[in-house]
């Protein structure tokens, strides 16, 4: 079978891998499809190199359907189609005992710190898998993974109906959390640079404003009758939008810290001080939050259609990421089994 | 009468002031001490002139006697001991309509804002006042307010006996959060560079750490069996600290910005990603801080002997402030009383 791996040295490689039968307490998916996102990017690049080992088959947003059980598991038959939450805990750490298993101060992120989604079959704990409604698409449930990021992060921000949010940056993720605040009950700005992004933010219904044109903090007061926005979503990275985000928050407001930030941020600590705000760090998800994207994606909350851009075979996995760098595409996924039975 | 007010120009002034009767509503203290604080010494270095309208009677830690009620005060007596929460709000913004009146949008702190208590008598609005017992030291009770500050950072805090807290920053205000933190049944060590103040912080039986001494990440986690701390408070002010205090919490652990920081101040946003962890900011108190920290003083939990260093008389309140400014004073109190014959 095929499988793309990075190889090091910014190189995606389509590798020969041998089929494996699944060892006890596993299951062996066929993979239908992966989606390519910012951190496999960042892998690619070479950001990642101290943590991962090369060659490493990566892909951690995927679906597919059951293909073999192994010994000792129960409660999933042959067909059934799933998707996978993938971290694995070790349970014993102060924060796995402490409830917070996902992200346990040891923690597992399968495809990037042991081998991922992007090969014909993969085989997989039971306990990673997530079930799947029998009548989802496959292309669409590949969005489980990102969409339970989001459900974490808006559920970590607490939100309730009524509220009002402020997303800053209108990426794929960005999109999704202000999908997800909005099937929560919140109304939903959104903040974007791009032109581009603005128009499909504004096509699915959000305010899309662009920070370079309007002043965002009037704007925010004005929308929220001069008292600040409930919950703002750092999405973006960049350094001016952490610095500007303090003031979009109301007293007692939230900041969301989504997006990934390489080095040391400026925070306008006085304002933190002065409105009393609540800045949250909000990583991965909880079941719960897969349950919930599950749900989400099959009832139509999550326009899947307009989210996936493009879907390419497995061996043009290293050319969708040109793609994803030039900010052309919101998502991107690989169609895994398309060209396996060359392989084969 | 005499005042002490600040005049402008790095200067305090002792002036004359003409006591007047109290106005409907409101009652008139005879001030017996005042502390001086952080803030005033902003005041005084020129930093809060766009706020403040000279001269301006300073100075918002105090306690006293009623010494006249105006109409339609009722519940208070004549010669009852109290102190005074020092924030008057308007009631309507959003920030009061939300509940969060001690942050009103719009919030008169009394002593910066408008006109404080050093002088001989305050005329008060009735609603600011606190009562004390009629047995407790007047001297003490001066340091009702900024124990309601600290009560108000542990509370917020969320701390809940067994935590482990970690103070940056053992003076007056560190020295008192780590206090009360140990009074709601936390572990407390104190992070601080100077040796007369973490002499004076291991007296009081609390950890005391020098940051360039002791590899402060490393301590922490051996000190939590490998989690880090529940709580972090940053008191300090220092960007250094802001810069380090994000990796000794635990996963899930939380920040709170007590200092003033007048600049902006680089977070380890990755850290607080990867940790999920929680920045809270904490500023002045509610009722129920003030209330708590009256019980606190009564029943001897705060070290107010340790804390008082110096008292003097109205007269000597600009020489006060080189004592703080030298950081040779924990808490110094002016006795207003203290010389006032001269000016009846
Ligand atoms: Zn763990
Ligand atoms: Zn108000």
């Amino acid at each position: 079978m095929l499988t793309a791996t990075y190889a090091g040295d910014r190189t995606i490689a389509i590798a020969e891998a041998t089929e494996e039968p699944p060892a006890p307490g596993q299951v062996r998916l066929q993979v239908a499809y992966v989606g390519l996102c910012g951190t496999d990017l960042h892998i690619l690049h070479g950001n990642m190199d101290a943590r991962v080992r090369t060659p490493l088959v990566f892909g951690h947003e995927m679906s597919g359907t059951i293909d073999a059980i192994g010994d000792g598991v129960e409660g999933w038959h042959e067909g059934q189609q799933v998707t996978v939450m993938p971290l694995a805990w070790d349970g014993t750490c102060p924060a796995c005992l402490a409830g917070n298993e996902h992200i346990c101060q040891n923690l597992d992120f399968i495809g990037i710190d042991s081998p991922g989604a992007l090969q014909a079959t993969w085989n997989v704990p039971a306990e990673v898998l997530v079930p799947l409604p029998d009548d989802m698409a496959l292309d669409a449930a590949a969005l489980v993974e990102p969409v339970a990021v989001a459900v974490h992060d808006v559920r970590r921000a607490e939100i309730r109906g009524g509220e009002r949010a402020v997303v800053i940056g209108g990426g794929p993720i960005g999109v999704l959390i202000a999908t997800v605040a909005r099937a929560f009950g919140a109304e939903v700005a959104v903040v974007e640079l791009d032109a581009t992004r603005r128009a499909q933010v504004a096509a699915l219904g959000f305010e899309a404003l662009d920070p370079r044109e309007v002043d965002q903090v009037g704007w925010v007061e004005e929308w929220t009758d001069g008292a600040g926005a409930d919950v703002v979503f750092e999405v973006s990275g960049a350094a001016q939008a952490v610095l500007g985000a303090t003031a979009l928050a109301k007293v007692r407001g939230t900041l969301v810290v989504v997006a990934i930030h390489p080095t040391p941020r400026e925070i306008d600590l006085q304002r933190v001080f002065w409105r009393e705000l609540r800045i949250l760090g909000a990583r991965v998800y909880e079941r719960t939050d897969f349950e919930r994207a599950v749900e989400l994606i099959a009832d139509g909350t999550i326009p899947t259609d307009v989210l996936i851009t493009k879907i390419v075979p497995l061996a043009e996995t290293g050319a969708a990421f040109e793609d994803l760098e030039a900010g052309r595409a919101m998502k991107v996924l690989v169609d895994v089994q398309a060209g396996q039975e060359a392989s084969a």
